[in-house]
């Protein structure tokens, strides 16, 4: 690929994100639109109906940039939690760390590139791209100090960023533990695998257990139920749905006469009682299926976080695969249908999905086979004769090799994102946020082996499996593609980077569903798409994965870093504004990003200084080669100090904190109010408890049991369409 | 190599082994050699003066075979503790699948070997031992099914026995626990890197955090003192020694007139008290020394057994560096020496160590090259001629290829169990035990690589090691090498497996030194050579090598089998006879190293089918090749199912059970007495107080002050004859 195919690409891109940048600044506008642009203000809004809410706020084109750029961290933690902090933080740490990668690269290693002597120079505009790789400077030169410089300010600037960055966010998220209001999930602990007994229903050993063992600090707990019941509810449901149409109409007329009779606080009872009141105002009675209804699972609630944590850290019972405990994610983050799968199956499913993950990633190899064909047109041209005189036409050759590649990669890459979703799901997280965490890890392992192995090592993919297991030889072809391949991976962040940003921007899924929504289906309120949460496993992965290509190619091939800054300022802009007023914040991880963060970014330091560790090879340059391998030591050392600094407050909370918390709650009088918060906060039919709340309040006046019979039909359809998967599986 | 030369191998042990055994046999019969072979019952009576110690006993020679096969596993339990059964309950283990593959392999998969086709037969006594082997097998040939079928029955055999090993293992270990007597170890908690204030020193810091967070489980706590308190404490003892021998002498003359009103029993205080007692009575005061004197670790005394493990597995500080917690180990158990290591350094230490250990093995190189020569006589003919002359004669022939190799190789590996000791205390585990385990899986892992896989894969090592980074190639070079140095394996197992049992009943080195007590320095006391404890970390890895080449050997090359099972009956004999009679117990891991023999086990499995998929690969058997692949599957699979279902309760003790036993004692009221045993159990200079308080005991109408300061120097020598590794880093 030469420099003018570069321009091409680098045109195009440019032309594609203004034009979706401008028809974003249109669309915003329109009131219509309000759903898709603005979810997370309507959702705000939607649970405080007194703040007025004018839309001339949002009239003006050009002053979301500003908006976003001056909302400050503190207030993307109020707005979007802690793990919207951690994305912008990685934006952060990424612009920090390619600024003086660029400056110390283009500076220095640029002009030891350009003037190296391997590659004839031609006009600049047909100058290849390898020109200013390290593939350009001669073997055995004396100038290969300076990329081992380059490579060693690089690291060691990295490091101390990653060491600084750790220590904010460790205290930044303890200062938002501690901060926040109680949290239910402190109290709780997710008791699995209880043990099966024929005397006792579960809920009953479950008593009887943690009254024996932790009298002094249980409090309740609360079993999960089986679907089979929720199933027979619905039937139930259903008949009950017919008959009280007629009844309600009956009841409405008497309501009208005794207003003040019916409509008391009780009727919005928490749902976890629901099947008492729903027994015994209707006479249905599930309680004799009580050993088919239950699961091997429950929340127990503590009466400090203090004994929460240590019954989830506790080993219970001689087998360890009997009465498992840990914490519990927060209420509004549990996954319910996950809580179904039995605890013997856990370890199985992961290692099966470790090997379908596997499969997944080769059997893609075929589309990135066809992709690398592209940006390699003599080959192409060799096998398919009849495209030779296409590719003789200058426009549609740069636009092959410079743009349709990426693109191709792109769309099939679409497919990952959900796939590794579902394996995930298999798995058997038992809260969205981990379930996303481990969607983060799969997506990120699948792009970098994808997109960047394959697309570097494939001259002919299928054929070379077997020159792949031998490491050197991996190495020395790492060493030799990375610069060569260079021009590929500047395209990628040109389409994949700078194109996917205005993208999401648009959200242009959105903006078709909502305009379905208006057009067809006619419904004309304005309430956001579902409350779309932050897909952090796409876009987490996305940023990590610009990082590695950064670092990768920082020393070998300058040039992608101007094109990665760019890419990064925009992110910083556009995901700030994606946080304040499009996705809603329903259930965090509390900065569990931040590890996955850090190891990527120590993978892709290490890999790079192989990776150079082989071009000095290759290009005879001892002297390189000699200071890098302690480079590459010592970030493996930092590595491993900071997995034992900082990493264990990221997997467990730490007992002098949650004790002076519970202190200052016990002092402060408040702990009667959060243990009644907490026997409702976990229910298993919640979403839609919440829902009915709001038409409970604005419909004081309604009928009480027919809210509540409608109540447990929404509830329970509502589960259906939230669990499709379940519903398939079993 | 032949099968008169293996012929001359097994005459030369066998008749090394009976002459030793026979030797034992008169030596044990003599009363100068009672320390020697009867240490444990030595020690034993040393404790209980009262018990009637009669010779006669030990006089009958053949009886010691009879008395370790009538010993029960309970008995062996309460001689030698778990660590003894586990290594008992280990070759029942061997004895038992080895005995399964054995009536396999040389009923089926023998005379298939034997009757393949790629070698000609010759005279059997010159019959090449590959003939016995898979590499007399025909490619293509389609009595593969053999081997394979075998290869299935051993591994399902193993999985299954491994499976209810683990499980009996585990009852037996927690029967065990919970049966003993109260173990202070489950009352205390280790506390290192306690955060060094300029206010308070680490004793009160150490009071003061427990109390504020721990207040209502926390008994009390003991700091681990500097060395170099103890160092002027030795300075000012040895001139107070001097002092003292004239004031003894007064005194002892008033003693015999008023010997009612000294030697009370509080003379004999446990010797944390004793600095207290010391500054009084000689007003010596090192509290001056107060921040010099303390190292940020102390034991932590709790109320119960419940709350010392919580204490000890909750994180406690946000640093997850400060405030370090884990359960103590046993009193008798803990590395003094070791807990003066800073808590920071040990993740550096552990990096350092494993370094250190493969440069250790990369140097062992040489040697393992020199044997592995002597074994090809034509290589090392053509490399030095002047050998051929001597090389022609046959039983010089049969010596050096036969014996030599493997004797040498033995004398070499004497060297290992030390180095590998030191670079596991230098590791910095805080326990004996600990350092035990870490020294054995040490060793096995250095055992199996230089025994086998150096021996296997080198031709030439030295050049090979770039061809060692192809998986491929190694697994092929693997496949095709164990065959053919199976012959290696039987000579291996004869000498270093047989003969050294003999040495092991034998004792040597404690015969040359209870003989230079004896002649040289003339003592004539029966004191045991300083209660020597069962050397786990060579035994143990010494036992798992050898199954790992039986199994590894198993289908390849059957004939290895009997000779196996005559090593692993003759261990049976010889470990249960010198646990009873020879070793001491002062400390045990609790059956700990049962995980390792499985991890082990497991490996061994796995790699024995991937060779033999090598194997079946080279050979062209495409049915044997495909039924393998599932298996190795298989037995990875089982392993997890172990690791999740029984590895826990090895690292963490049960609430439940411990509940249990703190209610136990309770009820029984014994707790009050269990806390004054705590109070004394972890002194800092305990060996030297158990010695004193025997000499005490005996010295009833004593000096008490001569005690004190006897005491408090011989507990500094014993220091610094006990850690003169210490002594050397510092």
């Amino acid at each position: 690929m030469d420099v003018s195919a570069l321009l091409t690409s680098a045109g195009i891109n440019i032309s594609v994100t203004s034009l979706l940048l401008s028809v974003y600044s249109i669309l915003r506008k329109q009131p219509s639109n309000l759903s898709v642009y603005f979810g997370k203000r309507l959702a705000s809004v939607g649970n405080r109906l007194d703040d007025s809410f004018s839309l001339e706020r949002f009239a003006s084109s050009s002053s979301w940039i500003v908006k976003a750029w001056e909302t400050s961290e503190d207030e993307i933690l109020a707005i979007g939690g802690m793990d919207a902090v951690i994305i912008i933080r990685i934006i952060v740490f990424s612009i920090r760390i390619f600024s003086i990668a660029a400056i110390i690269c283009i500076l220095l290693v640029l002009p030891v590139n350009y003037y190296g002597n391997d590659i004839i120079h031609m006009e600049i505009s047909s100058e290849s791209l390898e020109v200013f790789t390290i593939a350009n400077v001669e073997e055995g030169s004396k100038w290969f100090w300076v990329h081992c410089l380059a490579l060693h300010v690089i690291s060691w600037s990295a490091c101390v960023l990653l060491y600084f960055e750790y220590k904010s966010i460790t205290r930044t998220r303890l200062a938002h533990i501690t901060g926040s209001p109680p949290d239910p999930s402190h109290f709780t602990v997710l008791v699995r695998a209880v043990p099966w007994s024929s005397e006792h229903s579960y809920s009953d050993s479950v008593k009887q257990f943690f009254m024996n063992y932790y009298s002094s600090s249980y409090l309740s707990h609360q079993i999960v139920y089986r679907a089979s019941t929720v199933r027979k509810l619905m039937n139930d449901a259903e008949n009950m749905c017919q008959l009280v149409k007629n009844f309600s109409t009956e009841e409405k007329s008497k309501l009208s006469l005794l207003p003040c009779l019916c409509g008391k606080p009780n009727s919005f009872e928490v749902l976890s009682d629901e099947s008492d009141s729903v027994r015994e105002n209707i006479g249905f009675d599930i309680s004799d299926l009580a050993s088919e209804k239950e699961y091997a699972v429950a929340f127990v609630y503590f009466k400090t976080r203090y004994a929460a944590i240590v019954a989830a850290e506790v080993l219970h019972s001689e087998n360890p695969m009997l009465w498992v405990t840990e914490l519990a994610p927060e209420p509004n983050d549990v996954l319910w249908s996950n809580l179904c799968i039995p605890y013997r199956q856990l370890w199985f499913r992961k290692i099966a999905i470790l090997l379908a993950a596997i499969a997944f990633m080769i059997v893609f190899l075929a589309p990135v086979a066809f992709v690398q064909g592209l940006t390699r047109l003599h080959q192409l041209s060799h096998a398919f004769p009849f495209l030779k005189g296409m590719f003789k036409q200058k426009y549609i050759k740069q636009l092959v090799t410079g743009y349709l590649p990426s693109v191709i990669l792109i769309l099939f890459q679409y497919a990952v994102p959900p796939t590794m979703m579902l394996f995930s799901t298999v798995e058997g997280s038992v809260s969205h946020s981990g379930r996303k965490r481990s969607a983060c890890i799969k997506v990120l392992s699948f792009t970098i082996w994808n997109v960047f192995f394959v697309n570097v090592l494939s001259g002919s993919i299928m054929g070379q499996l077997n020159a792949i297991s031998s490491v050197k030889i991996i190495l020395n072809q790492l060493a030799a593609a990375v610069p060569i391949q260079a021009s590929f991976f500047m395209t990628y962040v040109l389409t994949s980077g700078w194109a996917s940003l205005a993208v999401e921007m648009v959200q242009p899924l959105g903006l078709v569903y909502n305009t379905m929504k208006k057009c067809v289906c006619r419904i004309k309120e304005d309430q956001p798409n579902g409350f779309l949460s932050f897909p952090y496993h796409t876009e987490v992965s996305k940023l990590l994965m610009f990082g590695f290509l950064g670092f990768i190619c920082s020393v070998m091939a300058p040039l992608i870093l101007p094109l990665l800054l760019i890419y990064f300022v925009l992110a910083y802009l556009v995901y700030k504004n994606q946080i304040i007023n499009v996705y809603t914040t329903d259930y965090e991880s509390g900065g569990k990003f931040w590890p996955i963060a850090h190891n990527s970014t120590i993978v892709s330091l290490v890999l790079t200084q192989i990776i150079a560790l082989g071009v000095f090879g290759i290009k005879r340059s001892t002297v390189a080669f000699g200071f890098t391998i302690p480079l590459i030591f010592g970030t493996l050392l930092f590595n491993e100090y900071c997995r034992q600094r900082f990493f264990p407050t990221f997997t467990k909370m730490s007992a002098q904190v949650l004790t002076e918390m519970d202190r200052q709650d016990e002092q402060g009088g408040r702990m009667e109010e959060i243990y009644q918060q907490l026997r409702s906060a976990y229910c298993q039919f919640r979403l839609i408890s919440q829902d009915l709340c709001k038409s409970g309040r604005m419909d004081h006046q309604g009928d009480q049991n027919s809210i509540r019979i409608h109540r447990i039909a929404t509830c329970i359809s509502d589960i259906w369409v939230i669990h499709p998967f379940y519903v398939d599986l079993y």
